[in-house]
């Protein structure tokens, strides 16, 4: 008979892509990913069905969202960071809260967002993750025993900084459970424990502030740097997203 | 008549390519590209050009490596951070500055580095990095007025620390000087800022490093994070890479 340790426990395996040109190198299948687009698409998905959207379908092309407008959606999205003409909403989380979406079905297409959700199809389960929601996604995590992959969108296949971060959130509250073999996920974490006194100070300097900047974005920067402002799951069944409360396992 | 400031000034660009997988994502034409593989071709080819190596030529597959014996080079490479059986030197950097190798010709092929030549041949310049040459990559540099891009070879694809740590010192020492615009620029300094104190220690917990630690690669470690043990610059010129000295100009 000899005492259990850490080494001997088979842990779970936590992995960060930090592109979804690099996803390939993940294996997905019969683990949980964690989608992020915090800037904005995860955080919009977060913050629409915290507050009342009922559900939400990603797709990947314009033609495929206004195709669903005759369905009764309200049809959102952005390209290069901007609003498509005769769209409902943008890609602004305060769109998604207004009292306009209650209780409605919306259908996104982004950039970087909803390209992810596509590239993590063979995954067992793809749950959406943003600050907005990290204790959420973190808990739902721990009452799971997959392997986990979190998600990076990027920006047009680009590492960015604020998805590394959120990223770097949840590996550091599952250091303790999980084994983390990827120089991703020690990279991520150590940027978010430099960043987290002041997660929207930090990203000040990021390219994609930059570019926010330029289309008026800062409040959303700041509201998408919040965490924990609500306790949902996204979680994606079918083609559709839906909410889902965490402690309810 | 108004004072020319940091603004006006049109600055050089700096990017970072976290991966071989990421490079389409980079221009390459007309700048200069610094490729890093510091554990550990890069270092192999500093170590060794520093210390009496005439010429290193990179390869990409075993057989034409083979195909230069007949011609008297030294043959050299790893595959999975092995030596390969039946080559006169491995990838260990004291292979290198052993005294079998003076005054000769070594051909290289390795698993990350001597690709991620290749892939850069489509700049206007070509050189090696190292921690073992940092200051020296730096001067050089800044005698230049070309953009850059720090070429991280990483592991199969992957993103890996100690590559990074490296572009992020050089990012960090150019900053006054350079555009960055790209989220990998600001994540290597910031990671490169945490590490500075004792890289080999910060690098203890990277994927690399273990691999190593596993293939008796410790004392390689050691020797890599090493900061200005030799003042020259490995550039490729042709298919060779030769030794030059920066201060020359």
């Amino acid at each position: 008979m000899y005492k259990l340790n850490k080494k001997d426990k088979k842990m779970r395996n936590l992995e960060v892509c930090l592109s979804p040109a690099l996803v390939d190198l993940h294996e997905l299948e019969g683990k949980i990913v964690v989608v992020i687009d915090i800037l904005r698409a995860t955080s919009c998905i977060t913050a629409g069905l915290a507050t009342g959207v009922e559900k939400i379908v990603p797709v990947a092309t314009i033609e495929e969202t206004l195709s669903y407008r005759q369905k009764g959606f309200l049809v959102a999205g952005e390209r290069n960071g901007k609003k498509i003409e005769g769209f409902d909403l943008g890609n602004s989380p305060f769109n998604y809260m207004a009292r306009e979406c209650q209780g409605k079905s919306v259908v996104i297409t982004t950039t970087n967002g909803t390209q992810a959700i596509k590239k993590s199809l063979p995954a067992k389960e793809i749950i959406i993750g943003s600050f907005l929601n990290l204790s959420a996604i973190v808990k739902y995590l721990q009452h799971k025993q997959e392997d986990i992959v979190l998600f990076c969108a990027g920006w047009k296949n680009r590492f960015n900084m604020e998805d590394t971060l959120f990223a770097g959130a949840v590996a550091e509250q599952l250091a303790q459970e999980v084994e983390m073999n990827c120089d991703a996920s020690l990279a991520a974490r150590q940027l978010f424990l430099q960043a987290r006194e002041d997660i929207a100070g930090f990203l000040q300097n990021s390219s994609h502030v930059k570019r926010l900047g330029r289309l008026n974005g800062a409040e959303d920067v700041q509201f998408c740097s919040k965490i924990d402002k609500f306790d949902i799951v996204p979680i994606l069944q079918g083609n559709e997203i839906l909410p889902h409360l965490p402690y309810k396992g």
